[in-house]
C-alpha cells in the first residue's frame, strides 16, 4: 500500500483520535471517533490507548507497563470524560486509576470502562532479554490476506478496518470462507494504515485489533470483552508488527484471548489476556 | 499426609484467615495473618482471596470471574481495612473496586493494593466445554516433591508452606539443588494442608502460591508482583488441583508468569497472568 505521505508518531490519525484535553487536574475531555468503530461500537483497544494517554499525562512515568481494563457498557462515538486518580507515585513505578464516562441525552452519566494501570519508563530498563517465546511464523506480508482479499469478516460498517493494515496468515482465515480451523488462533501482520510506527500507546490498540479467535472456533457474532489486561514490555522498533492471538479455554460461554505482539527487531513487545463473552452462534 | 480431621469449605484455617468483617457499608475490617507469609511478607494470592471475599459480600453476584490487582506496597501481618465500591451492578455481571490499606504506627494510612474485579455466578454458566488446553502431565503425587523432601526453596521463615500441600513435579525442581532447567516452568499438585477443598476464593490463592518460575530460570531472590489478573472459570470439583506456571518473556528486568489451574474433573478452573519484577540474582 503506497502512502501519499507516511504519518509519524505524534502526527497521525491515531494520535489525533486518541488525544485528550486537560480540563482540570486529573480530568480530561475526549472525543470518541467514529473512525475506530465496528458496527457502531467503539473498539476496546482504541479506548485503552486513549485512557493510556490520559494516565500518561496524569502519572509521573511515561509508559504503560500493565493496564487492566474492566469494560462496563458499550461506548459510542462522541464526547467522553476521563477521570484519573494517582493511586501511588513511586520512584520507578506509578499506579493510576481511570474511569471513562459518557452522557446520555438527558444528562445521565454512564461509565464505560474502569482502568487500573501501572506506568514506568521503558527507556530505563536493562537490555537483558531471555525470552523463550518465539515469534509467530508468518508468510511474507504479500502472501497474507487483508480485507480487500475476501469477504468482510464482519458484514456491515467497520470503519476501523480502513485505519488498520492487518494482513492475516491464510492458514488462520478459513473462517472467512466458512471453514474455521477450530484451533482458536489468528495471526498476522499489523500496522496502522497511514504508516505511523508503533509506540507503547498504539500497542494498547494492537492487542485488541485482530478479528477475534472465536471466528476461528466457528462462532459468529459479537465477542464482548469483559476484562483486558495488557503488558507493554519494550518500546517497539519501527516497522511492521506481528501479532498472534490464541484461545485455549472456551467454556461456559466465556473464553480467554491471549495476544502476543512482536516488533521488527524480534522483541516480544506486548502481551495481553482478555476474558470475553463467547458469541452464542 | 494423614489429617486428624479434614477441614471443609467454610470451616478451615483459610476461611478464618481470609474472613472480613463489615464495619459500615462497603468497608471491611480484616486481619492479615502471619500464617500466610514468606519471609515476613504476606502472600499476594492470600490478599487477593481476602479482597475477593470482601467484594463477594459487596457485589450482587457471588463468584470472581476476573480479578485484577495492582500491588502498591508490601503488606505486613496485622490489621487492615478493605474499602469497596460497586462500580456497576448488572444482571449477569457486576464490577467492583477494592482497596486494602494498613496503618503505620503514627496513624499514616498506606495503601497496599488496589483491585478491580468483575463477579458473576458460575452456577448459571452453560455446561459446554471446548477447552483445547491440556492438563499438565504430572507424576503421581507420591512421586512429587514437597518441602520435606529437600532443601527449602526460600531459606528462612515461610509460614505459608505449612498451610499448603504442594508437591512439585521432580522435573521442575532442579533449581532446589542448584540445577534450574532454564525453561521457566514449575508444575505440581496443590491442596490446602488441612484438606479443605478448593472454591473460587481459594483459587485466587492457588494462582500465586507455587515457587516462582524465576527459580527455574536460575534467578534467586524475591520476585515481587506488580500486577496479577486471575480468571476463575469454573467451580472446582473436590480433590487435588494441578497447577502449572510458566514464563516466556523474561526481559528488561521484568517477567510475566502465567498460571493454569486444573481440577480433579479435568476442567481448567482458573487462569492467571502476572507481571513481576525479576530478581537481580
Amino acid at each position: 500500500m503506497a502512502q501519499a505521505a507516511r504519518a509519524t508518531i505524534g502526527n497521525s490519525e491515531f494520535d489525533r483520535d486518541t488525544a485528550v484535553t486537560l480540563r482540570e487536574e486529573g480530568v480530561f475531555d475526549a472525543e470518541l471517533s467514529t473512525g475506530w468503530t465496528i458496527l457502531g461500537a467503539v473498539n476496546g483497544g482504541y479506548l485503552l490507548a486513549m485512557i493510556g494517554r490520559a494516565l500518561g499525562d496524569a502519572l509521573p512515568h511515561p509508559d504503560p507497563f500493565s493496564v487492566s481494563a474492566h469494560y462496563l457498557t458499550a461506548s459510542v462515538p462522541g464526547p467522553a470524560v476521563i477521570r484519573t486518580e494517582v493511586v501511588r507515585a513511586g520512584r520507578t513505578l506509578a499506579t493510576g486509576q481511570a474511569s471513562l464516562v459518557q452522557y446520555e441525552a438527558d444528562g445521565t452519566e454512564v461509565e464505560r470502562l474502569r482502568v487500573l494501570a501501572t506506568f514506568g519508563d521503558l527507556a530505563t530498563l536493562s537490555d537483558e532479554v531471555r525470552t523463550t517465546a518465539v515469534p509467530p511464523r508468518l508468510p511474507p506480508v504479500e502472501r497474507c490476506l487483508g480485507p480487500a482479499d475476501g469477504p468482510a469478516a464482519i458484514p456491515g460498517d467497520s470503519a476501523i478496518t480502513e485505519r488498520l493494515d492487518i494482513r492475516l496468515d491464510p492458514a488462520t482465515v478459513g473462517w472467512a470462507v466458512g471453514v474455521p480451523s477450530g484451533k482458536g488462533e489468528v495471526r498476522g501482520w499489523f500496522g496502522l494504515a497511514d504508516g505511523r510506527d508503533a509506540d507503547p500507546y498504539s500497542l494498547l490498540l494492537t492487542v485488541d485489533a485482530l478479528p477475534p479467535t472465536s471466528f476461528d472456533l466457528g462462532l459468529k457474532g459479537w465477542t464482548p470483552t469483559v476484562e483486558l489486561t495488557a503488558h507493554v514490555r519494550c518500546r517497539p522498533a519501527p516497522g511492521p508488527l506481528r501479532v498472534s492471538i490464541t484461545t485455549r479455554n472456551l467454556a461456559g460461554g466465556y473464553l480467554e484471548e491471549d495476544a502476543d505482539v512482536w516488533d521488527s527487531a524480534d522483541r516480544l513487545v506486548a502481551q495481553s489476556r482478555q476474558l470475553a463473552r463467547a458469541p452464542r452462534g
